[in-house]
């Protein structure tokens, strides 16, 4: 059997999960790495041909795109197409640069962006014969699609959505940046109480700060006052102001021994009102010793998926919510029908 | 907008909560009631017509088959077919004739013939124009498209899954065959110890006799041995030999206040195995306060599916993993990608 062939585009943290998701999955291999910085990932990888960015041949079916939403993916022209080339991929972002040369897979995930990134994708990947799959992961991702099928199968349920527990990248980053501060960690927490309540099945109203409480693991520099940097961070809006937060102060050795691991975890809970209908539930849970490898087990999923969309002539952009579930499966639809059903 | 048309075939306890769920579907009608039993029937409901299965006019743009498994859907001629009308109702089942007529939705579960069941109504289907979703529900169904995604999602895991605690229908009806027995209500419970195990990510073995537990409500006829009949049930094979089984003799005024529910439950739970892997866990759990309602509420987003696979021009039978999971939705994809991604 020929196997399909995948480019990874970023080798951060990411892209380093991407590598060893695949070779866990026997019907795909990875044909090239391209990156910003091909000297340090020749001295990281073996065996693999590393291209720069502004310099690569296409040596691959389906190319994952391991860069960040914000800075990398989608692009500054997001109105304008009059064809191939328009921009470099700095410019253009990684995704529509990208789709112009591989079927694309990758984690977009800038959620009030994602119909319009779509949009882009779309008309990129179109244009060229290639097919992408936006914003997979697993959420947006796979809790995207549990919402849809929990709200399409429980009609008059309220779904909601809890993180935790684990490591917010976002909110360790932003701590990272107080003066003073040399390392950060940020555990999100889904409040209890909260949740039970949902379960019960009274579909009620829970603001944002009381789902979640946090927990910052900081590092400081010497003779810092601490005090003062706990109020800068629970104060902090958007972050961490009105969230329930605990912050707690350990030594960089505590926090490279007890916090090198990026887990996190997740759920999403449907529950139907049960004053209109008898007590009607569906919940799915993930939780990730490693997020990136988490995450990335389910981008190589989507590589299937994407070469096969691609081989019926499916061209344009699509998300989990589009896919059918067999085309995810290593395994054939004959056995899936006798041996999963 | 137009409204979605549904024949209900069979009108028994899962015909009843689908004619309940579409109700809560605003985008979905029932046009049409198809049972054996008319006569019946138009004394329970009123404002819908009521047909004979031996003599309907199709009044609708999906049917729903809520016949058993066992004796309606899938009849005896498997191998042969050679067109039209090749028999009745009762010869060829409910499944391949009514797809002769109608796009239908099924939840036919005798898993070891869904293979064969599918294929039997992708040829009844497709020569009709027609398309048929086939084997859906919660298991075979949900479950179904949940085993395959972990097994896709997570690599190198193992997939199980777990009923309960729920009313098992096939397992009180055995009881209830058993002579000196009024009425019974069987129980299965989930094995705890055995969840944890599974939960902590070691892929373990675990046989059928030691992941549920069955717990019976017995009402027997005054003067009956009931010492014997705990004996007859306890050892009774396939059913209940060499499973942990308690059994509890109530009244029949017990039984009809507090076991006339039809609740149930269940979850599919996936994990790597810790050592090849960081620990990854995928969960997915459903509670019905009514079993009924819980399959109804899926067999109608099916219905949804059906309809727009049709237009589609896909023809032939479908399973859940065949599936776009939009087509389930009520919203439009617009709205999906905005408010559920």
């Amino acid at each position: 059997m020929d196997r399909i062939r995948v480019a990874i585009v970023g080798y951060g943290r990411l892209g380093r999960g991407v590598h060893r998701l695949v070779k866990m999955n026997p019907d795909i291999e990875v044909t090239q790495i391209i990156t910003r910085d091909p000297t340090r990932v020749r001295r990281q990888v073996k065996g693999v041909p590393v291209f720069s960015i502004g310099n690569f041949a296409p040596l691959a079916d389906v190319a994952v795109l391991c860069g960040g939403s914000k800075d990398d993916l989608f692009g500054r022209v997001t109105r304008t197409f009059t064809g191939r080339r328009l921009g470099g991929p700095e410019k253009l972002g990684h995704g529509p640069y990208f789709a112009q040369f591989f079927n694309t897979v990758d984690s977009f995930d800038t959620h009030a962006r994602i119909a319009d990134y779509s949009d882009q994708m779309s008309r990129f990947a179109a244009l060229n014969r290639h097919t992408s799959i936006v914003s997979a992961g697993w959420d947006p991702g796979t809790f995207s699609l549990e919402r849809v099928l929990a709200d399409s199968f429980i009609p008059m349920a309220k779904h909601y959505t809890f993180w935790g527990p684990g490591v917010s990248q976002g909110h360790s980053d932003a701590v990272r940046r107080i003066k003073g501060v040399v390392d950060a960690r940020q555990y999100t927490l889904p409040v209890k109480p909260s949740v039970a309540k949902v379960r019960q099945g009274s579909n009620p109203s829970i603001k944002p700060h009381d789902r979640h409480t946090r927990l910052v693991y900081v590092v400081t520099e010497k003779g810092t006052d601490r005090k003062q940097i706990e109020r800068q961070i629970k104060s902090m809006p958007n972050y961490f102001a009105g969230f329930e937060t605990k912050v707690i102060f350990v030594t960089q050795q505590v926090m490279e021994k007890k916090h090198h691991a990026y887990p996190h975890a997740g759920f999403v809970l449907a529950c139907a009102d049960k004053s209109v209908r008898p007590k009607s539930v569906i919940e799915y849970r993930c939780e990730w010793a490693s997020n990136p490898d988490g995450t990335a087990g389910i981008l190589v999923a989507c590589v299937r998926a994407c070469y096969r969309l691609n081989k019926m002539s499916m061209y344009g952009a699509f998300t989990m919510l589009d896919v059918p579930p067999v085309f995810y499966s290593p395994h054939p639809r004959g056995k899936l029908l006798k041996s999963f059903m």
